[in-house]
C-alpha cells in the first residue's frame, strides 16, 4: 500500500516532533516564558480530552473513583516516607511566600501524590470491609527537571498526570491489583494503537518508595525508549510511614497495602509520534477531533459552485447524524490544495472531495490520511463507506505500529551486537542476565545505555549465560537509550 | 406540599453546610493539613463532573475553545498590567525554589490568567480575520486569602475555576461578547436551578484591570450574598500592556479588545446550599450521580427475599436501559431504614422501594427526595413514571429556589428599612442612588454592608431621590452582607 514518506520523521525525529506539534496546533511549547512548560492549544486539547475519555472509561468501569486533591503538600507530609523524599527532593518546587509574607510551612507543588493521599486515606478507611479502594485523579505534577526538557516528553509541569492510588487488606490483593492495573493500561494503549513492552524495572530504578515497579515502554522513531506508564507495588511503606492501620477480618489491626500507577502527557506524545509521518499527524479515528473533513471542489460557474457546496453540506449532515465527527471546510478564501495540506497536517483520518462530477454522478471520493489512497463510493452508501474506512484506518495504524515496534527489539547473546544495536539507535536490545545488580549495571555501562528491566510476565532463559559473569542467565535484561 | 424541614439549614447555615459536605461525602475540608484547601471526594467529584459537563456543553456550542495554560506565571509577566498586579499582589503565592536551588525568576501560582493568556495570544492572533476568538480553561487558581476561609466558598486553592478569555476587533464586539457571556451563564445557572441577580459592580469594586464588571450574585440561607459568576470588559488594558496589536479590516494596526469571565467551585456550593434541607443534599436530577436508588424491602422467608431482590434488579436494569442513572442498594448488612437515611443525605432525587407486596401485585412505590411524597405506579409504567417524576423534581426545585430568592430582595427608599433588612440577614436591599461613588460608599458604611452594584440590564429610577445627598436617583444600588 502506498504511504506518505517517513523520512524526516525517522532521520530527524526531535525536530519533526517540534514541527508537528506546532504545525498541527497541538501544543505551544517554545514560546511560554517558563522552561519546561507549554500550552495545550484548542486542537491538541480536543485530542487530549478524547484520550482522557478513554482512560476514564476504563478506570470507571473497573471500580476506580475519581477524586481531586490539593496541589500543595506541606513539607512535613512530603518528608514522611524517607525513600520517597530522597527520590524526589532534588526536583521539588517550593512555595515559600503568600502575598508579601513568608509562609510558616513550606509547601511543595505535588511531584506525585502518595503522601497526601495516604494521609487522607488514614481518616477515610478504617476496615477491610471498605477494601479494595481505588482512587484516581488527573492533575498537573511538577518536577524541577535538571535534564534537558522536551515538549510533552520531559516537562517541568506535567499537565496530564493520571495517578491511581489503591488500598488493600493483603499483599496478595495488592499484587492482584498490580495485574488489574497492567490490564487496564494494556487496554488503554491498545485502544490508542500504541505498541509497548512491559518490563519489571531493575531494583535500582524502581519508584522511590515502592517494593517494585512494572513499566510500559515504547520506542520512539529515533530509537530511544520512552516510559509511557508505570505500576508500583508500594507495599506497606507509606501506610507505615503515616501510621495508617485498619481492622482486618480477624479483628487484628495492621497496615494496609497499597499500589499506585500513572500515565502522563507522554501518552499523547507517543500517539503523535508513532502514527505520524512527514506530512504531519495521523490520528486514530477514536481520538480525532474531526474524523472526516469534506472539501468542496468549486467548479467554474456560480450556479455549479452552489450545487457543489450544497451537496457537501448535505453529506456533512448525513455523516453528523450517523455520529461521525465531520467538518465541511467551506472557506472561500482558500484553494482546495491548501485545504488538503492543512487537514493532512492535522491528521484528519478521512477527507471527502465533492466536485461537480461527484455531485452530478452521485458518488463521493474519499482519501485516507494514513495511506493517501483514494476510494470512490456511491453517494447513497457514503455513510457506510466512511464507517468502514474509519475502521480500516484504525486497524492499519495499529498494525503498522505493532510491526514497527517488533523491528525495534532485538534479542542477542552478544554484548557487541547489543551495543551496535543500541548505539545505532535501532531500539531495545535484550541480553541474557544472571539477575545480579552488579552485572546489570555493568551492562548499562558497556552499552552506555539504560536497563529497562526484565520482561513482564517473566520469561525464564534456558541454556544461556550472563555475558558479564558467565553464570547461568535466569532472564533477559532489556537495554536501550532512553528519554 | 409537605417538605422536609429547613430549620438548621436556615438558622445555622455555616454549620449545616460543613455538616452536609462531610455527611454526603462531597468535599473533605477540615482535615487536609493546609488551610483553605480541601479534597473532592468521589461522590462530590461526580457532581462536579456533571456540573462541568453542562458548562462545557454551553461553551463549546457557542464557539469557545478549551485550552490549558501552565500554572506558573513568571513575575515579570504578572506585573505587566499595573492595576492588575496592584489588585492581586497581596494574595499571590510565590514559588521561589526548585529542588535545592533558588530560582532566578520568581514564579506565581496563577491567581487568574489574563496575563499569561494575553501574552500567548499576542503570538497566535495577527488579524481581525481570526476574531472573535474565545478561549476557556478549567483549572485551579490560588489566592492567599487573608479573610476567613470557608470550604468551596472562600478557598486558597480554587479547584474549579472556569475562566474564559476572548479577543475582539472592536469595543462593540467586546460588549456584544459581554452579553453572550451573560446569556451563557444565565443558561448555566438556569439548568442548575440556581436563582441569581445580575449587577454591574460599582467602579470601586470591579476586577483589577477591567473597564467594568458584571456579576451574578445569589443569596445564601444565612442572608449573605455570594458572588457566583463575573464577566469583565477588559477593554485594551491588557493588550496595551503586552503591546499586542492586530491588523484591522482597514489595514491599520491596533490593540484588540478583550473580555474575560469566570465561575468557580462556588457554583457547586450554591447548588448544594439552595436546594438542600435538614436531611442533607437534594440534587437536581441532571447533576445527580445517582438519579434513582432502588431499595429492596426484604420479607421474612428466604424464597421471598430472593424474589424481591430479583425484582429490584430487573427494575434497575429496565431503568438503566432507559438511560436513568440507577443504583440497586442490595447491601445485606444494612436495614432499609438506614439505607433510606443514607441516600437521603446524599440527595438522590428518587427512591424506589420494592417489597413483597410490590413484587406480587405488580407496582412500585416511588419516594421523592424533595417533598418526601410517595407515589405508586404500575410496574409496567415504572420507567415512564420515573422520567416524569425526575422532571417534576427538577421543576419544583427550580421553582422553590426562585421563590426563595425573590423573598430575599427588598426594594425600599428608606435607609433604616434597608439597614434593618440587611442587619437581620434577610438578604439584599435595593436603594435609590444618584450614581456618585461618594454616596454609594456612604450607603455601604451606613448599612455596614457591601454594594453589589446596580441592576443589569439597567433599571432607571423615576421620581425617587438618593437617600444620602437628596439628588435625583438614576438607578438602584443593591446592598447586602456578603461572603
Amino acid at each position: 500500500m502506498p504511504q506518505p514518506p517517513r523520512e524526516k520523521w525517522q532521520s530527524d525525529f526531535p525536530r519533526w516532533f517540534d514541527w508537528v506539534i506546532e504545525a498541527a496546533e497541538v501544543y505551544d511549547y517554545g514560546r511560554y516564558p517558563v522552561k519546561g512548560m507549554g500550552v495545550w492549544m484548542p486542537y491538541g486539547f480536543q485530542i487530549r480530552r478524547r484520550v482522557l475519555d478513554i482512560l476514564r472509561d476504563i478506570l470507571d468501569s473497573t471500580g476506580h473513583e475519581e477524586v481531586l486533591f490539593p496541589l500543595l503538600i506541606p513539607e512535613h507530609l512530603l518528608r514522611k516516607e524517607s525513600e520517597h523524599i530522597r527520590g524526589f527532593e532534588g526536583e521539588v518546587y517550593w512555595v515559600t511566600h503568600g502575598g508579601l509574607e513568608e509562609l510558616d510551612v513550606k509547601l511543595a507543588l505535588r511531584p506525585t501524590s502518595e503522601t497526601s493521599i495516604t494521609y487522607m486515606e488514614s481518616f477515610w478507611i478504617k476496615s477491610y470491609r471498605q477494601l479494595p479502594k481505588k482512587y484516581y485523579q488527573v492533575v498537573s505534577v511538577f518536577r524541577y527537571e535538571t535534564k534537558a526538557t522536551r515538549p510533552m516528553i520531559r516537562l517541568r509541569e506535567v499537565t496530564t498526570f493520571k495517578e491511581a492510588h489503591t488500598v488493600h487488606d493483603s499483599f496478595e490483593d495488592a499484587e492482584r491489583q498490580v495485574i488489574e492495573a497492567i490490564n487496564a493500561y494494556r487496554e488503554f494503549f491498545d485502544r490508542l494503537g500504541i505498541p509497548y513492552i512491559i518490563s519489571r524495572r531493575p531494583d535500582w530504578d524502581k519508584f522511590a518508595g515502592a517494593l517494585y515497579t512494572i513499566a510500559f515502554d515504547t520506542v520512539m522513531p529515533d530509537g530511544r525508549a520512552l516510559q509511557i506508564g508505570t505500576v508500583h507495588l508500594l507495599g506497606q511503606n507509606f501506610t507505615r510511614a503515616f501510621d495508617f492501620k485498619i481492622q482486618l477480618a480477624d479483628e487484628s489491626l495492621d497496615y494496609p497495602w497499597q499500589t499506585s500507577y500513572g500515565v502522563s502527557d507522554r501518552v499523547i506524545a507517543t500517539l503523535i509520534s508513532l502514527h505520524g509521518d512527514d506530512r504531519g499527524l495521523v490520528l486514530p479515528p477514536e481520538v480525532a477531533p474531526i474524523q472526516v473533513v469534506i472539501v468542496p471542489i468549486p467548479p467554474g460557474s456560480d450556479e455549479d459552485r452552489l450545487k457543489v457546496l450544497e451537496e457537501a453540506k448535505r453529506l456533512g449532515e448525513d455523516l453528523a447524524k450517523a455520529g461521525v465527527r465531520v467538518k465541511v471546510d467551506d472557506r472561500e478564501d482558500e484553494r482546495p490544495g491548501a485545504k488538503f495540506y492543512y487537514w493532512e497536517t492535522k491528521g484528519v483520518p478521512l477527507r471527502i472531495e465533492v466536485g461537480l462530477k461527484e455531485a452530478k454522478e452521485g458518488f463521493v471520493t474519499i482519501a485516507r490520511r494514513d495511506t493517501l489512497e483514494k476510494v470512490k463510493a456511491p453517494r447513497s452508501g457514503a455513510v457506510e463507506a466512511v464507517r468502514k474506512l474509519l475502521g480500516e484506518v484504525k486497524a492499519s495504524l495499529e498494525e503498522r505500529a505493532r510491526e514497527y515496534l517488533k523491528e525495534r527489539i532485538m534479542r542477542t547473546t552478544s554484548i557487541d551486537d547489543a551495543r551496535e544495536w543500541v548505539e545505532s539507535r535501532r531500539g531495545v536490545a535484550e541480553l541474557p542476565w544472571c539477575g545480579r545488580e552488579e552485572c546489570g549495571r555493568r551492562l548499562e555501562e558497556d552499552l552506555n545505555a539504560r536497563a529497562l528491566g526484565t520482561p513482564w510476565p517473566p520469561e525464564p532463559v534456558k541454556g544461556a549465560r550472563c555475558p558479564v559473569c558467565g553464570r547461568d542467565a535466569v532472564t533477559w535484561l532489556r537495554i536501550a537509550k532512553t528519554y
